[in-house]
């Protein structure tokens, strides 16, 4: 998979493309990252790449042209490829849109920074709009990173096994249960005694409560109430009235 | 505001913590941002940070000795200090907390790297756990970072005029109207004729109307339909008709 990124900024990439996963993704070729300074496709005379908004206001528009000029170079002819734009009005991020974007051939993911896109760029240019979250942002570049690591991760050889076990929080669609590891006190604190007992049934039914009751607690909206059995159903009624 | 990350992978930060508004915000003395590798804190005699999860079972877990002392080497007295970690069992992280954390005298946070965290860490350490999103991450630097970003640039001074006018989107509530700047036909798409007629009101009645179209289709939760006027719940109605 190839993966280009437009931005203003092309240094903030270096730290986060260039250790753990994305690097040994990009050694061993599973993907390819390249960041362009999309302010070396202007025209303009100035190299500018931004300009006042028609009908003014505050703040500043980026310009369609370095932007449809630096997509159609970067683009590779014949691969599938998808042009996303980092925004706040775009779709929120969520992990079935990684999976999605992890099938395609290139991505080309594009990096707004303070200013706000022109129009045309939305409705000519850019196949996907995504916001990471419901939080202000200087730019379109931790979303950008945050889509080259969701999504590496999930390519066919990124992860090795000691990864791939963990996070799975949302393929399982609860949150993970407690976890603990020695020494068995710590200042005090110790670990549940269930945990210690090597008696696999328990541990298991220990872990599988403790999932549940950590989502009800926290992220109700995940559980979905016909996947659970009787049993669950009743822990779930418990914990209502408790609160 | 003093602002300090915890991580295995100190590195990730240099590139987004040297540039734009994180760059001028150190370079103006709002904000310290100091990274730490806490592997330097295990007393482990092979610096080992994590080990096997009681219970059995895949992935390895963070041992709560090396954070533990980590956090309390960096903390500075005396300061009203949030220790937080990023986690995907975390609360989904908002603007609104970005506001509170923006409050703080400093911030701790935590980031792990595949493994979980020892569930004391979380039960004896922290004040806060915080999800990006629900989207699978290699591990908590991103959302590191999107913290700092989105906390540093509440801070008086952080900002120059020219971003503070954009991206407000989320005090508003609504998504932000198009936006277009010159030329006035690029490639045969023309900006709508309202923008170019000099006429405030329509203008600004268009703006209007656009921005709350576009949160209708794309996010229609975030409409407070108590807080439009009557012409505005018309569209509303005109706009569920069409649909």
């Amino acid at each position: 998979m190839r993966i280009d990124v437009l931005s203003l900024f092309p240094d903030m990439f270096t730290g986060v493309f260039g250790q753990s996963i994305l690097k040994l993704a990009q050694e061993k070729g599973l993907v390819s990252l390249n960041v362009t300074d999309f302010r070396t496709y202007s025209t303009n005379k100035h190299s500018r790449v931004d300009d006042y908004p028609y009908g003014g206001g505050a703040g500043m528009v980026l310009t369609p042209q370095p932007i449809f000029d630096a997509v159609e170079d970067v683009k590779q002819p014949d691969a599938k490829a998808r042009v996303v734009l980092l925004c706040p009005q775009g779709e929120p991020y969520t992990q079935a849109k990684a999976e999605e974007f992890a099938k395609e051939e290139q991505l080309i993911l594009i990096c707004g920074h303070y200013e706000g896109y022109d129009e045309r760029i939305r409705t000519h240019l850019v196949t996907d709009e995504i916001s990471l979250g419901d939080y202000v942002l200087t730019g379109g570049e931790l979303g950008a990173m945050v889509i080259v690591d969701s999504v590496t991760r999930l390519l066919k050889g990124a992860l090795g096994n000691e990864e791939s076990a963990q996070t799975d929080s949302f393929s399982t669609g609860m949150l993970e249960h407690p976890q603990y590891t020695r020494p068995a006190e710590f200042r005090g604190l110790e670990v549940p005694e269930v945990l210690l007992s090597g008696h696999h049934g328990r541990i298991e039914e220990w872990r599988t409560k403790e999932s549940l009751k950590r989502t009800f607690e926290r992220r109700p909206e995940l559980i979905k109430e016909e996947f659970l059995t009787r049993e669950q159903q009743e822990w779930i009624k418990e914990w209502k009235k408790e609160m």
